[in-house]
């Protein structure tokens, strides 16, 4: 629904929300689990320019996870409360203000289960035909967005390192497998999407009614050894080739904010099969404009790899919710569910090296001559979204990074302190 | 270690617990959630024969994941405290029994992340030689224990009844799929694994320090259809086949009862490659001997379909443990990882239907004289298993059951209230 907050000539008080590049306008207004400096306290926070609104005490609300509990006209009413709290100023709300620059953004809320999907038919063929030459879209593929459990406790927030993972490798076609650290890591731009409500076990979610289930989205790398995937992936999917780390943006933009965002055009093309009656989307794809910088330990700025465009996607995120619903397993609020590879048709488009470099053999030159297969040490991966759409203000998603730290030298070493599990804020 | 807690000749002031046939004799002691009836609160129970000991009002102990959380020496020094308690009878200590038949029995803990293994090579090989008669059981097979992610939100305790998922089916080799209720639900025999205290991301487990994790073991019914099985399993390994229900007992029988029940000889052929040097396993796997047990909605008293040995499993779970956290990938308090289906060499000790029917071609006769390929509604499905040794008390790790109900009419209708999701208790 489409009301007064979307409007583009709404200006805020916090005047660096007003300036045109503006990731966080007033129509944005995403929300991150916060802590102040020297206060243990998990906060609610809400994003506009370059400052932080303290929720939990402008509004007294509790934490993100119940705000995520509310039904979608809850979240309506409360971002109408904090859209007129930005919007007209009145004495004392400053103080609700912290600069974005002094507060510790955290995971977003406790997540329970992690879903990752698949739904990219361009990175579905192209990986696909890396792994399966013969074979590679399968025959389920155009039926069903298919997806796999992922790893809830690896999950962290942006700006964690991310600790090159051991595994099993095999480096002779008929050798035996060693353990040894991944020569092959890869990043995934992907876009996260939270739940809000949850559903009964038991009750599939309809597809009228699938995107009041929708909380909002992030930014979501879904790191990537494919070297132990290739390895372990038969017969039950990827497992340690995913699971060491998955790494997510803080800020997270609501369905709200999402509304003026929508493709009227179906991505699937008129001669594929149309979706089975309870998979039929109702509403157009959003379009969310993604891309990946990279930054090599050498370079002093990032340089952007590819560009990628969320509505090209085979299934909506309605769709996805629907799938995982339809044999009655619950879903419950918090939960996260990625997209999986954001990749288009075109070269450019490509959401990870494995596309780009095609499985190694087509290095990315870099600026500073240097090349890469596959990500190296020091490495620093920088993932950003944004909507774009004529007559409404542009909203940012903000930036998910994560840089590379070498493998450690073997099981027994402790790694430093920064690889250390970041925990859940509930 | 073996201790005083373990001698054969103890006995409880409890007398049900010195029956010869009794589960839970005082060397047993495992732990479940419970509630009292008309009490909200979550309490700490531990069995002692046909009796519950409030554990968190006789010793003042919090919450199951409290415990789970302690390190092994103080997990120890409990279960002493909680033996002597149960030995020498001190005035007022009946106060704090409850008849097991009155108290409420809930999911141990709540669960992060759930983990499924596939560790026995009787099932990988007869169930692989199903879906891929050419390549039965794949190359990695022998070298890592192969797993895939689970879904947490619908794991529930015995006794939840089960309702027959819808799915995507493929009827004809050719036709399109159809969405319609599963027709080839099944069941599998696994042994679960809850863990305690918890590791840091990045930092594999080593094989010798691995059972310092395990907190202790229960019963856990991985409810399959097989037929979304087939048609979504590739490549990204299953999914809604399995995400509709899993079952565990809600007695968590602890490493520490279970010392005693340690085969000495590997389950590895000599022929066989052993294994990496991180996976060679430290010590011997748990012999604990498992049952499914079948009662048709004709039949008054369930049959045995089928019996086998958890200790001639492939892979340890200390194994498992050290392969899952290879990469780094953190494990939590209160994780839990499932065996995979606990299958043996011969015909009776094939833990599905799967396997007993040969994919329903040769159907199981049951004596009423009906027959099963797969589940039908109002079938119950029953675990049981136990651990025996010369020297000795025989311990059980009680059942774990669940009914089948028949499917919803149609996503819209709402099921009945004994399917919803069963809550975690914390």
């Amino acid at each position: 629904m489409i009301d007064h907050t979307h409007d583009p000539e709404l200006k805020s008080w916090v005047e660096s929300a007003n300036s045109p590049g503006a990731e966080f306008p007033i129509q944005n207004m995403p929300y991150a689990s916060f802590r102040r400096a020297g206060d243990e306290r998990v906060r609610l926070g809400v994003a506009i320019g370059d400052q932080v609104v303290d929720i939990t005490e402008a509004f007294g609300t509790g934490s993100m996870q119940a705000v995520m509990e509310m039904p979608q006209e809850g979240r309506v009413r409360l971002r109408q409360r904090i859209s007129s709290f930005l919007a007209r100023h009145a004495r004392g709300s400053e103080t609700f203000l912290i600069p974005a620059s002094r507060v510790e953004l955290l995971l977003p809320c406790a997540i329970g289960d992690y879903t990752d999907f698949y739904a990219s038919i361009h990175h579905a063929t192209k990986v696909g035909g890396m792994f399966r030459p013969d074979n590679p879209l399968l025959p389920n593929y155009k039926w069903m967005p298919v997806a796999y459990h992922g790893r809830s406790s690896s999950i962290v927030v942006s700006g964690t390192a991310v600790r090159r993972p051991w595994g099993q490798i095999v480096e002779a076609a008929t050798g035996p497998p060693v353990y040894s650290p991944s020569k092959a890591l890869d990043y995934e731009l992907e876009l996260g999407a939270f739940l809000g409500p949850g559903s009964t076990m038991g009750l599939p979610i309809e597809i009228k009614k699938a995107e009041k289930h929708l909380f909002g989205v992030c930014l979501l790398n879904d790191w990537s050894a494919r070297d132990i995937q290739a390895w372990e992936y038969q017969p039950l999917g990827p497992f340690l080739a995913k699971n060491f780390a998955t790494s997510v943006s803080p800020w997270i933009v609501t369905r709200e904010a999402l509304e003026p965002f929508r493709s009227a055009v179906p991505a699937r093309p008129p001669e594929d099969p149309q979706p089975l009656p309870h998979l039929r989307a109702a509403s157009g794809a959003y379009r969310i404009m993604l891309e990946v910088w990279l930054r090599s330990a050498k370079m002093r700025e990032p340089v952007r790899v590819s560009q990628s465009d969320f509505s090209a996607m085979y299934w909506t995120l309605g769709q996805m919710l629907v799938h995982h619903t339809s044999n009655g397993c619950p879903i419950r609020t918090g939960d996260l569910i990625g997209s999986g590879t954001v990749s288009g048709r075109e070269k450019h488009n490509r959401g990870c090296l494995l596309e780009i470099t095609s499985r190694g053999r087509e290095p990315l030159e870099l600026p500073t001559g240097e090349t890469r297969r596959f990500l190296e040490d020091g490495d620093e991966v920088i993932l950003r979204g944004w909507c774009e759409q004529p007559g409404f203000r542009r909203i940012g998603l903000g930036e998910c990074r994560g840089v590379i730290l070498p493998a450690i030298q073997a099981a027994s070493e402790t790694p430093p302190k920064e690889s250390t599990v970041a925990r859940n804020p509930a």
